[in-house]
């Protein structure tokens, strides 16, 4: 058969269904280095942001829109292997929670450490990021401020997890991801030109009325405990960040939204 | 037996492993009243704030920190069913990918409609907010900034379902909630003295230089379609949060944190 031609699969047992559904397990995802995502609005981003599907996978009968269609002709001329598959087959591929009637499945992309960045860049160090929904809405930000990319320190849950994915709502297409040891960053950051940023309760400085030297390395520490020793003594400039009333921390995905913001404000304008 | 004494259960058809069980269910958490809040942390949120639990259960073995005593003394002081139970139990009880030792079993608590507001209290109204862990993120961060509490307008998700009050990390203890309709929300906004402040696409001000007239009330839409005609119209004042690029939306938790910390920024002090 041709890899270009739709054709309607109803079993679960089918191998290359088989091989989509294994794509949740991250030890499959690092193996194959695939990912899924979900959704036609995900897929448009994916398309527009030049990336490629290796599979396509639809519901039978749900290709009515615009979008859907023009989705798997793009499929269909790069190549990729365009499944038609039965609702049953399509709800066992999709999340549960938010199920869509159209995934791709893609190559993941990793980035290199940047050999060097210039005077208004801004690049987000995260220390063992925990969570996969908080990593999507922070690679989401770092596409909102226009910052360059992100770096997960050491044991960093997976973007390329659904999860994580859904929550980048396409932004894991668009921006750069670096994955480093705690070493490898430390001696990487040695030659960083301008200010490392770190919000931190024994910040002095409130992040609002500090000065940001470029280009800015922003470092966020992991969910509950925050910056290691290792990396706050990595900082060239602690900020903390103002709560009313017994609380010292926000969300991870808030504080360093509430940080970009502040750092890359001058660049954006509505 | 006295409700005040522990006893080990070990048993997951036990009647009151299975009520607590079963307030995974949005309807049995309404019908009830009752609500699961799980982790000594959070417990102590609680305490601290004055909630009295109707039952507490840990695990048979695990109460060995000086925290997780005094939070069993507390319960059986208070008159809470106190449930040792084995690990298998609490298995079942606890959330798969965070299990805690300690849970609770809570009464909800809801607010009215505020009568009046003074001069710097700032309301925030969320129309049919869907996703749990979006809302408790807000609740966090509605505490965080110290604003009055959330109104929860139209079809929204349950703030005592378990994703969500993990997300606030105790803030669901501390923040009042207001359930109501749109209709009821309209007639109660008419009376508001302050502005009435929306994030949307069209708005013309950006958030950042806007001023706020307080008492402030800022409505946000809800994921995705962001706010209806109706709630748009209701607002005196339409910002925009500014983004780089071809993003024209943010996370909701994120851009109602940049929008809180912006319009109560004069309050907070590092």
């Amino acid at each position: 058969m041709s890899v270009s031609e739709p054709r309607v699969i109803t079993s679960l047992t089918n191998d290359r269904i088989k091989a989509i559904r294994a794509l949740e397990m991250r030890k499959e995802r690092r193996e194959t280095g695939l990912f899924v995502a979900e959704g036609a609005s995900i897929l448009v981003t994916a398309r527009d942001a030049g990336h490629v599907p290796a599979s396509l996978v639809y519901q039978a009968g749900s290709v009515s829109t615009p979008v859907a269609k023009s989705l798997v002709r793009w499929a269909i001329d790069v190549g990729a292997d365009v499944l038609e598959v039965s609702e049953v087959v399509l709800a066992k591929l999709s999340s549960k929670d938010n199920p869509q009637a159209m995934l791709g499945v893609f190559r993941q992309r990793w980035a290199e450490l940047p050999a060097r960045a210039s005077g208004d860049d801004c690049w987000l160090a995260l220390e063992e990021v925990r969570d996969p929904g908080n990593l999507g809405t922070i690679i989401r930000t770092v596409d909102a401020v226009g910052a360059k990319g992100v770096i997960l320190i050491g044991n960093a849950c997976d973007p390329y997890s659904r999860e994580s994915v859904r929550a980048t709502m396409g932004s894991v297409f668009a921006v750069p991801m670096v994955k480093v040891s705690r070493e490898a960053f430390l001696a990487w950051r040695a030659e960083w030109r301008g200010d490392v940023v770190g919000t931190h309760l024994d910040g002095r400085e409130d992040f609002r009325r500090a000065s940001y030297k470029g280009p800015v390395l922003l470092v966020m520490g992991s969910e509950g405990p925050g910056l290691s020793d290792s990396l706050t003594r990595a900082c060239s400039k602690l900020v903390k960040i103002p709560m009313a009333g017994q609380l010292d921390s926000l969300n991870l995905a808030v504080a360093t939204a509430l940080t970009l913001y502040q750092i890359r404000g001058g660049a954006l304008r509505v």
